[in-house]
């Protein structure tokens, strides 16, 4: 199919300068402060967006480069399909995290509970509304055995050159 | 910055096929039945999605050519910022669906809750972990007032050509 390009909006910053070690996940990255540096011709798209307590960044995990269909994810021993997983090493390596949104100043968004690498690009940023993006479920698959480990693991290499 | 170039992974398939008339959002769409068809190459990277009731879809917005930075969304009759709305008209015309997910039959996939228009190329494809991407929040901005709106409201041809 044909290939898709896009340019990034902004930048991500945030304390996690090394792929080892990140938090995994926004839920393991409570009170993690970082900022989104808005491109400044993109600063009119801010408008009204401070009256929102949270946001969604769309990123590009550009640390990435190729993929694995199948995967051991962090929290856990057993391989999983890459869709099966939050894995950044997918095909389209975008990143989706939801952050807290503290303040706007300018055309810097400060955020918090931060699981993003310190310069990453931002391709779009959403405001949150859970009438759009949350669900109730308890059919989350393996996480539903896994998901204690998250607040004791960290990031590796695992998947990266 | 660096332009960034993803190939789409599938194409999502919905009863959707005018940009006119589409529901806004998934909350908008329940029932509507689609399927996402993945490329064959990618397939094995399905392993052990059928135990999740949700699924993430990141979507390229293909009918959207150029962008604007204030919009007056399809709810509202006010202006505001583009990231402060949901409307397609983005810098990086990237969408977001949570929908669930009804079954796996080799590499399709049969979902339900589809706001996607017929055709649309999929970019990427994620678990739904409630603990990752629900937040309880009422701070939604101008969606507090304008929500119930949405389910007599459709999409009409305002952001396209």
């Amino acid at each position: 199919m044909d290939a898709i390009t896009y340019t990034p909006i902004g930048i991500v910053h945030s304390p996690f300068t090394t792929l080892e070690g990140m938090p995994l996940q926004t839920l393991a990255a409570q009170g993690a402060r970082g900022s989104v540096e808005l491109e400044p011709e993109f600063q009119e798209g801010l408008k009204d967006l401070e009256a929102f307590s949270h946001i969604i960044l769309l990123t590009h995990l550009h640390q990435m480069s190729g993929f694995a269909l199948e995967v051991t994810p962090y929290l856990d021993d057993r391989t999983h399909g890459i869709f099966a997983t939050r894995s950044p090493r997918r095909p389209n390596p975008l990143g989706l995290s939801v952050v807290r949104l503290v303040a706007i100043e300018g055309r810097t968004l400060l955020i918090e509970d931060v699981d993003v690498l310190d310069g990453t690009p931002l391709l779009d940023l959403k405001p949150y509304v859970p009438a759009f993006d949350a669900r109730a479920t308890d059919r989350i698959g393996w996480f539903a055995d896994r998901l204690d480990r998250i607040h004791t693991t960290r990031s590796d290499r695992r998947f990266t050159p």
